[in-house]
């Protein structure tokens, strides 16, 4: 089951999201065994100095598409039509499944590098997701978008066909880092009997939904006007779609009846505030979402619209940008950002003992460094968390209790290689398309 | 006069801000004497390795408190009002002049860190403020906001004192990395008396200006009412504050003529994002700023609304904030940001030789290491310098051709002295007022 790990006198968030300074964690069989500010007198095969460190729940990274990777920096300062149809599409249309693979890889890598270890991913290829998840250690919860305008007939779309086959594969199903999501890509790319139909089919499954959920202004307001007024919250919620628990990506346009539709059906918001800023999409009301009780994680989204996969940066902004937002500068502390960036994430999941340190959950955590210029005085050091560190400061991360990052060293993932591939084939797509 | 450095093989930003790639820059005398894509025949005394390294322009940090670092945490989560009366104000009170000179140094030592090698500067004990600077190698435009309520006679005024002092120091005058700038705190802070008197010293003695300018919808709408209905950017034109080439800080409630008035008097804008939505100041309208052909360059003000001074930060926030504020996708590409965060803070400063990589401009550089998961596909090597990158990446920063930072070594700063200095002094202050 690995080795058992003892971490010494190391600052560490707690499961209520506070400081505690000079703490022992103990971590066996992939969870964590023992939280005290005594040493433990049972032995653990190895020991971590924790000293000028602070231990944190492991970022979750809940709407992304990782492969999107391969399109860093391809898509720049275009309308967002233009990036969809002139940039994006053309480039995805051309990515086979190794592209996907090697993609995910180098995504993946980008992850733990700032301490995040599990994505709510959103792409296509889901079996060869699956197998670069596996291979590297990470957790994931994958799904197929639906994209489906005219064809009512489920069982013939390239996405189902997708699922009975992730549905069926034993290595999938039995590795429990890795959770098969429905999704349905959005209102207006989706007809309303297919909707009706994945949503039955993600409930007889036991399956998550995910959903690109009133983004931009015009598919708003589209949506009323082709949905007889409803709203995208509306319309999902009647057509059975929140029946299992949801994470609506984005939902930056969410009006009136919305944050109650989303709140009364259990629906978490992912928050990405960085997409939504250089897409021009707007800016998402997440006072509303939090006074109504939703629960609210961050994502990155693709690294297209962003242009990594950082964590920490969504983290400042969600402590930073919603009090401008709202005006009012003592919405969200420290620690409610830094329970959404963990805990919120992981409970959108379906991963209840995941996302915060505490004796018998998941040893998912990283440690920073804190003997930095920038994290000192530490008067508040959870504010130093939030708005001073850098992602870069990581310098482990672990995932049910496993080290698969550390001071520059990737334990499962061979960077160099994905790296590699992933440029090579990056180029190769984009000179053969042009741009 | 220092050694001289010729970096091989390395990408670099130029004058036009566009990506020239494999090339080699030659450094004398504290000066740029080379940049081409053949290797000079001139010998110099070290060469570095620039493959898998993009050097920058350094950047320029036009707005900042340094010594604030020691409130770093100090003040979180509170109204505007309680933030400035109830912490940063009774802290500040408690300030001597080590104080300021370890938080000085503290402060450049993370400047250093991100590529920042110079700073508009509003704070007092300016002497201390020149003396750290002078041995720390960085550039500083330093001032001491003058805050003057009923007194109209200027020479009494501390700030005057210490203005007089430092125009007879020997040590700051002869040295041309100092500059002395007259500063006005505000217009709620000073009279108007007091505004033409400092301005027409600014004027005698060629400083530069530097006032907090309409960062706040009550500081701007108050003046209104108190000032025959002049917003703080026609009062001060009135005044005469604008007759030497300013910086005005923040400006988020600029509106109708305001831009004009800017424009046409050379005035520069620190542009200070990441505080605005800390404080929930709000959002200023950079695009009608570069509409109206004003100056733009970035500031990341003091470490207690923000809380680093890593300009990477308000560099990314730059090309994406002002998209979403703007509804444009398009607004700001990664060259015009760049060029925001180095030469447009070159040029408000005053230094015309410096701010971008030409020969015969200052040797003010910095150079990142792009072998990263995360700075990869390269399809656009800028737009992943702007989006994708860390200030953290920096592996060397370079001011007036000497090395200040390398590899984590700080060549100038004793970075544990400062800290230890700067950590200790802040906590007694601390807890001598509570908190």
């Amino acid at each position: 089951m690995g080795e058992s790990i003892l971490i010494k006198h190391v600052d560490l968030v707690n499961e209520s999201f506070e400081l505690k300074k000079d703490m022992f964690i103990g971590i066996s069989d992939g969870k964590i065994d023992y939280i005290s500010s005594n040493e433990p007198t049972k032995k653990y095969d190895t020991t971590k100095d924790g000293k000028n460190k602070l231990a944190c729940p492991a970022f979750y990274n809940i709407h992304t598409h990782l492969p999107m990777v391969l399109l860093r920096g391809y898509a720049e300062n275009y309308a967002l039509s233009d990036w969809l149809n002139k940039r994006v599409f053309p480039f995805e249309a051309q990515l086979n499944s190794d592209d996907i693979y090697y993609g995910t890889l180098l995504a993946q890598a980008e992850m733990l590098r700032f301490g995040c270890i599990s994505s709510t991913e959103m792409y296509f290829s889901l079996s060869r997701l699956f197998e670069a998840t596996a291979e590297s250690g990470l957790k994931i919860n994958a799904s197929n978008a639906i994209i489906c305008f005219d064809n009512e007939n489920f069982e013939t779309l390239s996405e189902y066909k997708e699922y009975m086959e992730c549905l069926s594969n034993e290595s999938i199903k039995s590795n429990p880092r890795l959770k098969l999501d429905m999704a349905i890509h959005a209102e207006y790319t989706t007809n309303p009997k297919i909707i009706e139909l994945a949503s039955a089919m993600a409930k007889q499954y036991g399956m998550n939904m995910h959903i690109h959920l009133s983004e931009t202004k015009s598919e708003h307001e589209e949506c009323k006007r082709r949905r007889d007024g409803l709203t995208p919250a509306a319309y999902f919620e009647k057509l059975g779609a929140f029946d299992v628990p949801c994470t609506a990506a984005h939902c930056v346009y969410l009006e009136g009846e919305d944050f109650g539709i989303l709140a009364r059906n259990g629906v978490t918001v992912a928050n990405n505030p960085i997409s939504n800023l250089k897409l021009a999409s707007g800016f998402a009301n997440v006072e509303q979402m939090l006074k109504s009780g939703i629960n609210v994680g961050l994502g990155t989204d693709g690294a297209a619209s962003n242009n990594n996969l950082n964590l920490f940066e969504e983290l400042k902004l969600y402590a930073t940008l919603n009090k401008a937002v709202s005006g009012d500068p003592t919405l969200i502390t420290p620690s409610q950002a830094i329970y959404a960036a963990s805990r919120a994430g992981a409970l959108s999941q379906g991963r209840e003992d995941c996302g915060m340190l505490k004796v018998g959950y998941a040893a998912d955590l990283f440690l920073i460094d804190t003997d930095k210029p920038y994290m000192h005085p530490a008067h508040d050091m959870l504010a130093n968390l939030v708005y001073s560190a850098q992602g870069s400061d990581v310098v482990l991360t672990m995932c049910d209790g496993k080290i698969l990052y550390e001071n520059g060293v990737y334990k499962t993932i061979d960077v160099e290689k994905a790296r590699y591939e992933t440029e090579h084939r990056a180029y190769a797509i984009a000179s053969k398309i042009g741009g």
